[in-house]
């Protein structure tokens, strides 16, 4: 797919800045661009990212921005771990071919004013636990696609709820980008990858374990005719509470594309959760299927 | 400028769908593009941002789209006057490269939930009077940059706060386009030109000049050595309420750019008004300067 691999044999360019961003994809102009937006600190979810679009494009940017507007105030925003020279030497050994990593001043004027929102999926789950969130992720998202024209930009369902409201912003916005989701990549031991996994202490890094294992009970539940949600969720519920290490923040069963609470599962449905384990807040979710799980 | 005049003597080409601007521009590709948005019932105000577009870029797209995310419970939006042959007539008399008409269900979804929202400048004047109607503003232009991706956009300067608020949105939010303010078009007798005009009657008319006017005497005012803005105000203000006609809605004078209310005009200022005229609700705003006016 990809027509000319000139850049990636040239090695990956790194930039800071937005014009330098601009002038380098000038180059690119009638080949397709595929864009990985990641707060960097970059696991194999990410790089799983950066392979499809390197798969579905001619050219591939990654973004490395921690980007100050979706965090609450006491949230980790300092604390969030980074680590740029590593991320630049995954990235160059991935073949990225640009790698923007710009300093918060570059992205947001100091009298930045103008906000994007999506109001209906961003309003439960982690955005009724994070208020703003979704409003900096919307807002930074359509940014950088402003900056680097995707033709396709790629999202990991870790972040499940944030891949959806991205999908209807760029949607109800007439993006000319395809959001394109891709699996959740998990440790063998089936915890979800997360830059904020390096959070975790050796007893909470087991107890973690747990978020995947309630959706997997739940899932069995399901395959065994269980269609009641509540039951379902109490069914996953139940694993993590067990457990005095973790605090769930929320578990919902939800609808995959419209993220409204289900009652019955009929179709396909989305067990999503929020949890503390200790003072790290983790997210995960999978499918659940009324007859087979996946 | 217009390196490629083929496809305005090959006609106009007048689309109602999406999928047809984006096909149609397409071909485009490589060349600038002006985009002129308009809501229709086209006046010599809209012409000449078309011909400063035409003058500018290789290809003119001009939208008409009445939209209703823009206009709040109780305003005209049913009554707003529409004319589209009248129109078409003339954007093919003038050169336009395309026209986009769309129906409303063209451009947003029955669930659409994102909206784009400019804080600051568009907090008080108009965003003061009309709730809402800066987000549906800022909503539709974003959504017609995505759609048209121009290289540059004309809007006019009698809805001066409009201007400032879509340069905004355009700045913050990193849209490759470059917004042009153009000046306010006037009858020969002072009238701001606006669709909105023929809601008057001659009575009514004859008032209205008052608008005009007032900025006027306020720009005498200030060219005889008035700094004080209350005093500006109200040499203004005056003059409107002089006729039981017209009902002052605002009028402020504020930094050109920032739309804050000034003090002393120290420098540039504008001087920008909302008034009802009978049931019809006009603008018009004009520059006052220290010593010499323009």
């Amino acid at each position: 797919m990809r027509r000319d691999a000139g850049k990636g044999e040239m090695g990956m360019r790194k930039v800071s800045r937005i014009q330098e961003v601009r002038s380098f994809l000038r180059e690119a102009s009638g080949r397709s661009i595929g864009l990985v937006p990641t707060m960097g600190y970059l696991h194999e979810g990410h790089l799983s990212l950066l392979r499809r679009s390197r798969k579905e494009n001619d050219v591939t940017a990654v973004s490395l921005f921690v980007n100050p507007t979706q965090f609450g105030p006491g949230e980790d925003l300092e604390a969030y771990p980074r680590d740029l020279e590593r991320d630049l030497a995954l990235l160059e050994r991935e073949g990225a071919d640009l790698v923007f990593a710009p300093r918060p001043e570059e992205l947001y004027f100091p009298d930045a004013s103008t906000w994007v929102e999506e109001t209906r999926l961003a309003s439960g789950l982690c955005g009724a636990s994070r208020p703003g969130h979704f409003r900096g992720v919307c807002t930074v998202v359509l940014k950088l696609f402003q900056i680097v024209g995707p033709t396709r930009a790629y999202f990991g369902e870790k972040d499940y709820q944030q891949l959806q409201v991205i999908r209807r912003m760029t949607r109800d916005l007439n993006v000319p980008t395809e959001v394109v989701g891709c699996p959740l990549v998990r440790e063998p031991d089936g915890l979800a990858l997360s830059s904020r996994n390096t959070y975790l202490s050796p007893e909470e890094r087991a107890s973690a374990l747990r978020l995947s294992r309630c959706i997997a009970l739940a899932r069995e539940a399901a395959r065994g005719g269980q269609r009641d949600a509540r039951s379902l969720r109490e069914t996953a519920r139940r694993h993590l509470e067990e457990d005095p290490r973790i605090r769930v923040d929320y578990l919902e069963l939800v609808h995959p594309e419209t993220l409204e609470p289900l009652e019955t599962l009929d179709g396909e449905g989305r067990l999503i959760l929020a949890a503390w384990v200790g003072k790290t807040r983790l997210l995960d979710n999978g499918t659940l299927c009324p007859e087979a799980g996946r």
